[in-house]
């Protein structure tokens, strides 16, 4: 059982209208699975350099999450140095340093090939699609992408699309993908694709899913502190993916609380920079969110 | 009881990536007077000139609004001219043709006096005031603004909202008017210059209320069809207004339910040009969709 997540552990530099950060943890597989890690057990796949220091090796380890497949290998950790506009409508890349992410490729260790539920962060399709090749069982696999595999890997990631049970894709990235302006019938486009379950993230503003001819929202959970969106989608999608596998079942009901439990999870990351708010982050804290969620949204 | 509108009754030419239309009814008494007409009695003022045809007006009557209240005038009727950006994030004022309405006086019949819901849309704050003292009765009164008068008539603005119950305004309305960035915390500032609700409109995004101490989200209904953006707040309005005033009175769960009507209202609006959608709507239609949005909501 279990959740299964592959993707980066990197350090970032980050830049928001409420301070700067420099070297700290960061990375898709971080974020996912430090939330997920409230929920289920969780296997991290990801490789760092000589340089990760031992106290972020440990804060994953506080979390009871399993690095056998956290390689460190010879070279630098991937490092993201980026900037937030005042208003965080704009994320400006300023450096990019892939180091020994370039030659990521990602092994599943045997103890996490019978995992039911599988997360693959925004990696090259290639590696995608060679982790799902490495599973035993047939999970239940979320995938991530990001418009650079759309513009120079299209026909591989659709590939991974079509065997994906589940998607996370912003507005942009929806619209280029099915070639529709409509997010409903881009989101019904989508699942033709391959994935019964569509999620749209809308940042600020929440996310959607569409899951067979079902459609629901959920809103992003209304903050009076907000300091660095870094982390908010892979979050999201350890929130959701995590309680997946907890209940390690999938229909429409788990689903809508799976999409509460992700924009909750969301919420406690962007409250601080880095990993600060969700690497303590209790159970009980989501669940009162949660329950806070549900006031906000139920008739 | 119902509901008196104050606002525009209008021509309006707009050009959306959908097409194009001339001379069109539009003001935002006519969005939300019409859609209003579905929940409650209605009772319209404002001004519209000698060009204004038997036509829109029948469309009004028809709907059973009481328009002893809009006044026809010498000159011609206000008249507005826009475009929208291909993906709606941007309108264009291409031009405003003020006519009758640079001269608009609202004067509110005798029989509208006692009404007990009161939705002064976006008009001269100084108009806007001058409705409030005519009214017999203590109601419920709902603001619309623009960011114009907030730039050139603050102090005026200032003392219409702190007779307002209810507010509506967009994120960058909000921010300027309370001068805090952070959402929730600008809810809850705009709420101490006077109202006890406020509505952050967020388009496409649907909306946010904040009642006391309490939160709603609603999402904008999701459609497959969408046409032209213009008139959806003034809709959302006459839908929460409409029902509030059906209803009689003013809590947080009918407050819920109207944010409901709101969204679901604006809905049909944006799916064709003008009031094309909405003149021929039945309460049965809003009630169904009212029910989707329920299950596209809760758990």
């Amino acid at each position: 059982m279990g959740l299964t997540v592959v993707g980066s552990v990197a350090f970032d530099d980050v830049e928001t209208r409420y301070g700067k950060v420099t070297r700290v943890l960061g990375g898709s597989a971080s974020y996912s699975g430090v939330i997920a890690s409230n929920f289920t057990d969780v296997n991290v796949v990801a490789v760092v350099g000589e340089d990760f220091p031992d106290e972020y090796m440990d804060l994953l380890k506080n979390r009871n999450i399993d690095t056998r497949g956290l390689k460190k290998t010879r070279g630098n950790t991937f490092l993201w140095r980026g900037r937030y506009s005042d208003n965080f409508a704009r994320r400006t890349t300023i450096e990019t340093q892939l180091n020994v992410f370039a030659d990521f490729d990602p092994e599943i260790p045997d103890e996490y090939a019978d995992t039911s539920f599988l997360f693959l962060a925004n990696i090259h399709p290639a590696l995608q699609l060679k982790v799902l090749d490495s599973m035993n069982a047939n999970p239940f696999v979320a995938g991530d992408t990001m418009n650079l595999w759309i513009d120079t890997e299209l026909n591989l990631l659709k590939t991974v699309i079509s065997r994906l049970n589940m998607i996370a894709v912003n507005d942009e990235e929806i619209r280029q993908l099915t070639g529709k302006f409509n997010l409903v019938k881009a989101g019904r486009a989508l699942q033709k694709m391959g994935p019964e379950c569509v999620i749209l993230k809308k940042g600020e503003h929440g996310a959607m899913l569409f899951h067979h001819d079902e459609m629901f929202f959920v809103p992003a959970f209304p903050l009076l502190q907000f300091k660095d969106p870094t982390g908010a989608g892979d979050s999201f999608a350890g929130g959701l993916m995590g309680y997946l596998a907890s209940v390690g079942k999938v229909d429409m009901d788990i689903l809508k609380k799976a999409m509460f439990y992700g924009a909750v999870s969301a919420s406690f990351t962007v409250e601080d920079f880095s990993l600060n708010r969700i690497k303590d982050l209790t159970k009980s804290e989501i669940d009162e969110r949660f329950a806070s969620m549900q006031s906000y949204t139920s008739l």
